[in-house]
């Protein structure tokens, strides 16, 4: 048996890829990678890659390249190691992650390493793969494909690893696997991947920026550099928001430093205008990954009885965002104008969400 | 002497041109109107109005049409009794509806009436013409101008007047005006013109829709509608929006009975898919009226003390939009993109709201 962790990757955009390529680059991990919208492009020409930590690299292909989750039982395949989870995570539509990484999971084996922005990612996997350790993975990197294949890769790798707490399992066996994931990811030498046990206090750190500055660049269409030129929609809408995530963070036992606030606000560069992926998303037409970015601090907050009216509407607002791509997906049909007889809807919504 | 008012109208779209019509046909006032947009429409062929309570129209013109706002004192023409300003109320951009109005209205004498929405709306006319009365009027037509110089006027022309405040004048000047006004507005026999004196209580009732349901319309796309339909939209934001802004109302003395937000949130007609004037002005590249429909009450709030942190998040967004709008049509430029060394903007925006 080869001492090679055998990963499978899911979500092969920018950041998928760049952590497929690490990967390999350190030797100890095959990755098979599951390619959809540039399966063919990767195929015949490989990946094109334009990275900070790893130069210009052209024709470079995983060790396997699937167009389809691989289905373990089934088709009799070696368990994999470790499941690397990088997909939006559109939690209120169907399939859910949860749904897609199944025929892939072998219960009681494969770590789950979900490398996902937002609050309780954790909670559906762990509900559908109680057995199985589920890893945290907060990742700084910028990274983009800009065309079918090609990968812009333009700030730095540095990624946070920890294990999601599971008391249906050794806490050794979650700490055996988050440190394994560590060896395997710095094992290249050319990027910044540290352990943290602090899973929430680092996940709650990066909703300060993503509770806040995502949704609201996606409802009102500016990005974040205009809105510290003009100030005024830091001032009125990012910053109060940004304290009321903080304070949720502090019931919830998370004590962040009070000067993350003005980093958070601070920290794209003005230079390049750059919009927050849910804004890309909205631009694009794509479902918004709201439910665990605004949702559910929003529920920690009406848990802990924290004060959130403010993200309250803004949480109202992305539903509206994310009923409006339905529409324009066909998902819900609404009667046609002018029909005063026309019932009214009734819309199922799935949810994987725990409200 | 003609015992006709002399009447200059501002804003000529549909609910000016109704006003107009409606008051010519009364009989009791000529009518001098300010045509821009479709000045060479209707100087060639008049207006063309299908209309709920005057029927079908074809040819007619005011009185008098001009195309700039009339200097009376250069001119020397005869004052007017009134002039009634039905453009948007765009407080933060130049000119401002007093900086328009300015060469038309004779000091101490012109009744100034601002069928206009929001609240506050007299404070700068009251401040730029002290001496003269300023009138109220709550509109609760429905008329577009659906191409140049044609009117579709579709829902009941009920008007509320009253007179503003005013300490500098005798009580019964401000009231005569306002009454006189209501006496020609309804000697046409065709529409239903009230006179109350409740001022506040009027705005504010009519606040409840347009504090909310506009700007929340105009900032996530989503016309009155389809937020029924899908539910979620009114129970997350528009419900607990109009009652901080009934609770602003009540602290500011006017008790809205409860059923008002019930009433406000079902008042449109779920079949016509209506947009309220802010959506529509946004999807036009508009500027939008933000700052007495949302501004305004949100200073009360302040001033008295009153929560509306959901209000004020809703301001915020607004500012962003008007923001984008000015970008839009070239008013504040930014720097250029991928340029580390360009300077950040200082942005000088107008505003005649006192704040």
């Amino acid at each position: 048996m080869s001492t090679k962790s055998n990963v499978l990757l899911i979500g092969s955009g920018g950041v998928g890829t760049m952590a497929a390529y690490n990967l390999e680059a350190g030797g100890l991990a095959a990755i098979t990678s599951v390619l959809r919208s540039n399966h063919e492009a990767v195929t015949q020409n490989g990946f094109t890659i334009t990275s900070l930590d790893h130069g210009f690299v052209k024709g470079w292909k995983p060790s396997r390249i699937v167009n389809s989750i691989p289905n373990v039982a089934k088709e009799g395949l070696r368990s994999f190691d470790f499941i690397v989870v990088t997909t939006k995570n559109i939690a209120d539509i169907h399939p859910t992650v949860a749904e897609i990484i199944a025929p892939a999971v072998t219960p009681g084996y494969t770590t789950i390493m979900l490398l996902q922005n937002g609050l309780n990612i954790e909670k559906p996997i762990q509900a559908a793969f109680p057995m199985n350790p589920v890893l945290s993975g907060v990742s700084l990197i910028g990274a983009t494909e800009t065309q079918p294949g090609h990968i812009l890769h333009d700030d730095r790798d540095r990624l946070i690893v920890g294990a999601f707490e599971n008391h249906n399992i050794p806490k050794e066996t979650n700490l055996a696997a988050a440190k394994r994931f560590v060896e395997i990811y710095n094992a290249s030498g050319k990027v910044q991947c540290t352990h943290d046990e602090n899973v929430g206090f680092v996940r709650w750190r990066k909703l300060i920026y993503n509770a806040c500055y995502n949704p609201v660049c996606a409802i009102t269409g500016m990005d974040t550099a205009r809105m510290r030129i003009y100030r005024s929609p830091i001032e009125d809408v990012i910053r109060p928001l940004m304290w009321e995530v903080w304070n949720i963070a502090k019931a919830a036992g998370h004590q962040l430093p009070e000067d993350i606030v003005q980093k958070m606000i601070d920290c794209d560069p003005d230079d390049t205008y750059f919009k927050p992926s849910m804004q890309q998303d909205i631009e694009k037409g794509n479902y918004i990954e709201f439910e665990n970015l605004v949702g559910e601090p929003l529920r920690e907050a009406e848990r802990l009885g924290v004060p959130a009216p403010q993200l309250k509407i803004v949480y109202g607002m992305c539903k509206i965002l994310q009923l409006r791509v339905m529409e324009q997906k066909g998902v819900v049909k609404l009667p046609p104008k002018d029909d005063p007889t026309r019932p009214i809807l009734e819309i199922s919504q799935g949810s994987s969400v725990p409200s």
